[in-house]
């Protein structure tokens, strides 16, 4: 079922159910605006927002695509990374494109490794994210 | 709800109820081929059609997130830009990634500047986008 | 309707109903996982999976919206290359833009080329995509 169970400290919500193709979530969609940590302490200094979405896409296995925007609003940085690609969950690094930057990452473009820190059930997960980036401006 | 209510006006429309985290339509998926003109007369000069969509992704506040196409098809320009990125309602302007482009704009990439220039409540609301191509081709 | 008729052979589905605007399937959103072939012989070898989504978003006429990751795993080309922009139904031979590649792919950018194949009724079509990459890095 879509919705939120838990208001109060959701930050991500399903807004579709899956349509029943294969018992991998195929079809659900999830919207995020997740806080980004300096390490994988929730409550360790914040970095940025992640603000975005990803769904499942797989019959046969876990298997995600992710949109999405890192939001850099301190001293240290302001600016966002523009970031898409596959997430391929059954490979332990994988790497999706930064396509596009703003700010203090102006025309930024590079590549996020993904890696699965934990996976707590369908509640709550937390994935590394190793940022390169390759000014070409 | 969703679904439409001025289907002869319409050039867009919601296609997910948001599911209830927070009340700033956190959640809500609005698919839309909207006019872009020259300037904010919408009886003005068209340039564009904008084709893509948005989420409002934010529990405290309204904020959204964009990936959309715009398709020129006039004397001056034929091609595509395709742009994503978050929209930052709350910040007066805020820039999104031009990430890629075709025909005319082949193989651009630059920032397109969003202004909110009318909100109408839920019906209606017009963006100005200040667009900045850097070609690198 | 959405859900899944074919779970057998499905590598697409639904994931909402289109909200009424206009009889194009406006609004109707479909996240895919499907085979891409060398040729357009669906048996022939497999070259990538095409994993993303889209959408159609056009009142009065076919047109669709793409983002989507080829995700390559073959002896000769390993790594993804990640695509978006309007899919111009109407036109015989439209560009979308590479925006970014992962591993065998770093950093590429350029066209893909969708051209129609064939479009058997709303349970199957199959779109010829020929990628041409400008490999900047």
């Amino acid at each position: 079922m879509f919705g939120v169970d838990d208001v109060q400290n959701a930050t991500s919500a399903a807004i579709t159910n899956p349509p029943g193709l294969g018992n991998f979530k195929f079809g659900k969609l999830v919207i995020f605006d997740d806080p980004m940590t300096i390490d994988k302490n929730f409550q360790s200094e914040p970095v940025a927002r992640a603000q975005g979405f990803y769904f499942y896409d797989m019959k046969n296995d876990y298997n995600a695509w992710f949109a999405y925007t890192l939001v850099f609003n301190s001293t240290q940085h302001k600016g966002t990374l523009n970031i898409m690609g596959a997430d391929l969950m059954m490979v332990q690094s994988r790497d999706l494109s930064v396509v596009g930057g703003t700010g203090d990452f102006f025309m930024s473009r590079g590549i996020v490794t993904f890696e699965t820190d934990t996976f707590e059930g369908a509640k709550y997960f937390r994935v590394k994210m190793d940022i390169k980036l390759y000014d070409c401006y």
